[in-house]
C-alpha cells in the first residue's frame, strides 16, 4: 500500500517559529500612528497587548524559540498529519500529486489555535487576567476560547451579530470551553451603546466587534486585547504549520513545484507557505499562489496602501493590499475571507513577485468542496474550499501540460461548523457576486497607493 | 517532554479482523426467524445482506483478512492516535494515568465508518447498486454515505423524523457526500405510509426506520440494507480499533487495568475492547465497562432473552440484554445510545461476567464533557461523554484508593454537530430522567429471560 498520511513523531514538533522579517527581500513598512501619522511604538500598543508579543511584532530574529508551555500544550493536536490526495488525483486523472497539510485536526477545527495558544500563554506569563477579541464567523472566537481554557485565563468574544445568530454552533462551542460570547455591537461598549443608539438594529461587522474588544481591554487593567490574524507575530506562531510541512515533505522525497492557500487575513496561508518563501528567496523555483474570492479581490484588484485595519479607523495604519477600509464584502459564505486588507507581511510578498494571487468566485469554491468530500472523505470549511478550488485549477493545468508536477495546499479547517452553507449550495440557493468596479472606487477613494518597489527576482537578496 | 499522542505508522495497521466468535466462553445462542422461531440461516438474510457478510455473521474463524482495497481506504484516517489525557489527569489529581483512542478524526467524526467502509466494499463486489439503511441521531447515515461516496454507490437513507428537522447538519453532510436522506416514516415505502395513514403527525422512531430501509431494499434488486451495530459482523470491522490500541499501548510501555466504552448497540465498544476481552479469557485481569444511559439501561436493568431488534418486529429474535422492543427511551441527548436491546456478543459477556455495564444519569455525563472539553480540548458527542464520565468515577476511585491504575478509554466521537445538546445543558435546561419501574416491567411483560448460564471465571476457558 502506498503511504497516505505523512505524521512526524512528536519529538521533531518545531521548537522555534520561523520570522521572515529577518529575510524580507524588501524592508517593511512601519505601522503608523491613527492620529498622528507617526510609526507606531512599544507605548503605543502597551495597553492592548502584552510586552512579548510587541516585541515579537517587530523582531528581526530569525529562530524564536517556542516556550516549553506552548510546546507540550501544541502536542494536543499537533504535528499534524501530511496528507496525499490520491483519491483527488485518480478522480481528476493527473500527472499531479497532491499533498494537504490536514490543520483540521485541531481541538477547535482549524488552524487558529496555533497562534491563540502562543497568545494565551504570553498573556498568561504577563499576568492578564482575561483577553478580548472579535469574531466573525466564529473560527477565531472558538479557537481563542480553547486556549484560555487551557491557562485559566477569562475569554470575552464579541461575536458580529448577524454570524451569533446565524451560527450558534460556534457561539456554544466558545462557551462549552468557558468563554463569555455577546452580540456585537452590545451595550457593554461606549462603542457599541454609540452604534446602538444611531441604529438598534445593526447588524453588526468586524470593525463594530474590534471596536469593542479593544475599547474593553483598554478599560480593564486586568485584560488584554488579541488579534487572530494580519499581525507580524500571528504570522510567527502560524509558521509552526511549514516547519512541520517542510519535514514532512522531505519523509515523503517530493518537493512542492505549487504552494496553494486561501488568505483572508492570511494567518493559515503564511504558516504554511513562509518556510517554503525563505527556500525560494534562496533560490528554489516555487510558484506560491494566495486565494481570495472573487467578491473580495483585495491583492488582485485593491492597491498596495497604508489602510487602517478596521472599519471605524481606531487601528494603526497598516502598509498593504487593501480595497478601503469602507468596503463592505458581499455576504459569500467563506466569512473567513471577508476582510477588506490583508497581512502587510503577504502584501510585500505578493508586492515583491514572490507570491502571487488568484481570485475565485463562490460557486467554484463549493464545486471544489463537494469534490474534495466525496474523493478525500473530509468536508471542508468554505475558506478552505477557495485552496481546494484552485489545486483544482492547477492540477488540471498539470494534465493538459503533461508535467508532473507536486501540489502542496494548506487545508486549513473542516466544515463541520459551516453545513448551513453546504446546504444553500446543494439547493442551488448559492449565487456568484458581481463586484462592480465603482464600488471598489468608491472605498478607495481616500486611498494612495504606495510606491511599487522593484520587482523582486529569486535568488537576487 | 512526556509524549501525548502515540500514532501508529500505516504499516501497523492491522491486517485483519478479530472475530471473538472462536473465542466466547459460552457458545452464542442463533437468532431466531420472527415467523417460524427457527434458527435463522443464510437464504433468510440473502435478500438483505451480501452474501460476504452473511458469512462473516456466523464465521468462526479467529481472523478474517481485511480486503487490500478497505485498507487502503482505512488510511484516510487510521491508524487514528491513542492520547495520554495528561490534563484531565492533573485537573483530578489522579495517580490513574488516563489513555483515549481518538476515533473521531474520521472524516464522519466517529468509529462509525469502520463498519460502514467495509460493508460498502463488500456490497460493491457483490454488485449492489444502492444501500439503504435507516439513521437515528445521524452518526450512522453520514458514515455510511461517506463510505458509498468513496465506492459510488447510491446510499438512501430514513432519518427519524424527529431527528431530521432537529438535527438538520447531520442530513446536510449526507447530502454533501451524495445520499438521499428522507425523513422517516416516509411515504416512499408501505411500512410508512400505513404509519402516516394512522398518525399523519408521526415522529418517526428508529423501528419505524427500520422497517422502511428492509422494505426499500427488499423491493429494489439493486439493492441492500446496511445495519451500524448490534450484529456480528459490525461488531467484527470495529476491532481494528482495538487491535490498534493494542500495539499502541504496547508502544506506550503500559498496559489497562481497566477499559471503558459507552454502549448503545455495542459497536464503539466492542471494537476498543474485544482483542482486549481476548486477553481476559486468557488470563488477564481487566475490569472492562460498557457505560449506558440511566435513561436506558439495558444491560443493568433489562433481563438476557429473545427479543426483536425493531419495535414492529420485522427482524430476526436475537438473544440479548433487552428493555423490551415496545420500549420507549426518555429524550436524551445522546441519541445514539436510545436502543432498547445490546449486541449478541456483548450481551453475552456480560452474561458471562467478563465486561461489567454501568448506568450513568444525563447531567452527570454533560458536567464530564465540559470538563474533558476545558482540559484537553476535545469536544465529545453526548454519547461519548457517558465514557468519559465514568473514568472520571474511576479515577477519582484510585485516587481515594491510592492506586496507580491504568484507565483506557475509547473516544468514540466529537460532539461538534451536536452543540444544541450542550447549549441545552449550559442553560440549565437538561435534567435527569427517572425511569419508572412499571415502565420497564410494562415493556417487557411479554418476553421471557434466558437462563442464566454457569458464571464464567477467566482463564477456566
Amino acid at each position: 500500500m502506498e503511504v497516505k498520511k505523512i505524521f512526524l513523531p512528536e519529538s521533531e514538533l518545531p521548537r522555534q517559529w520561523y520570522n521572515i522579517l529577518a529575510d524580507m527581500p524588501t524592508p517593511m513598512e512601519p505601522p503608523l500612528h491613527p492620529g498622528t501619522g507617526q510609526p507606531v511604538g512599544p507605548d503605543d500598543l502597551a495597553p492592548i497587548f502584552p510586552m512579548p508579543l510587541i516585541e515579537q511584532e517587530v523582531s528581526q530574529e530569525r529562530w524564536i524559540d517556542i516556550p516549553e508551555e506552548v510546546l507540550e500544550k501544541y502536542l494536543l493536536w499537533r504535528p499534524t498529519p501530511l496528507y496525499r490526495a490520491y483519491g483527488l488525483e485518480k478522480y481528476l486523472d493527473t500527472p499531479a500529486k497532491i499533498y494537504f497539510k490536514n490543520e483540521g485536526v485541531s481541538p477547535a477545527g482549524s488552524h487558529k489555535p496555533n497562534t491563540a495558544l502562543a497568545q494565551a500563554y504570553y498573556n498568561k506569563i504577563s499576568g492578564t487576567k482575561r483577553i478580548t477579541t472579535e469574531t466573525g464567523a466564529g473560527q477565531w472566537g472558538s479557537a481563542l476560547s480553547f486556549c484560555c481554557a487551557l491557562f485559566g485565563l477569562e475569554c470575552k468574544v464579541y461575536m458580529v451579530k448577524v454570524s451569533y445568530q446565524q451560527k450558534p454552533y460556534r457561539r456554544i462551542m466558545m462557551e462549552t470551553w468557558g468563554a463569555n460570547c455577546v452580540a456585537s455591537p452590545s451595550t457593554e461598549t461606549k462603542a457599541g451603546q454609540q452604534i446602538l443608539a444611531e441604529n438598534p438594529d445593526s447588524p453588526g461587522s468586524l470593525g463594530i466587534a474590534i471596536s469593542e474588544a479593544v475599547e474593553a481591554a483598554v478599560m480593564d487593567d486586568d485584560a488584554k486585547y488579541s488579534l487572530g490574524s494580519v499581525l507580524n507575530h500571528v504570522m510567527l506562531h502560524q509558521t509552526v504549520n511549514g516547519l512541520e510541512c517542510q519535514k514532512q515533505m522531505a519523509i515523503a522525497g517530493d518537493y512542492p513545484d505549487v504552494i496553494i492557500g486561501c488568505a483572508g487575513g492570511g494567518s493559515n496561508f503564511a504558516g504554511n507557505c513562509l518556510p517554503f518563501v525563505r527556500d525560494k528567496i534562496n533560490g528554489k523555483e516555487i510558484d506560491i499562489i494566495a486565494v481570495e474570492p472573487a467578491s473580495c479581490p483585495t491583492m488582485t484588484r485593491g492597491p498596495f496602501a497604508y489602510d487602517f485595519g478596521d472599519t471605524v479607523q481606531m487601528t494603526p495604519l497598516l502598509p498593504m493590499y487593501t480595497l478601503g477600509h469602507s468596503f463592505v464584502p458581499a455576504p459569500i459564505h467563506a466569512g473567513g475571507l471577508r476582510y477588506h486588507g490583508m497581512a502587510p507581511i503577504i502584501s510585500q510578498l505578493v508586492m515583491d513577485g514572490i507570491i502571487r494571487a488568484e481570485a475565485i468566485p463562490q460557486m467554484e469554491t463549493f464545486k471544489a468542496g463537494i469534490t474534495f468530500a466525496r474523493t478525500e472523505g473530509f468536508i471542508s470549511a468554505p475558506e478552505t474550499n477557495h485552496a481546494v478550488a484552485m489545486v483544482i485549477r492547477e492540477a488540471i493545468k498539470a494534465k493538459e501540460e503533461g508535467k508532473e508536477k507536486v501540489i502542496l495546499f494548506n487545508w486549513s479547517g473542516h466544515g463541520l461548523v459551516d453545513m448551513a452553507a453546504y446546504e444553500a449550495y446543494l439547493a442551488g440557493k448559492l449565487s456568484d457576486y458581481e463586484l462592480p468596479a465603482d464600488e471598489i472606487h468608491r472605498a478607495l477613494a481616500d486611498i494612495e497607493p504606495l510606491p511599487k518597489p522593484k520587482q523582486y527576482k529569486p535568488g537576487t537578496v
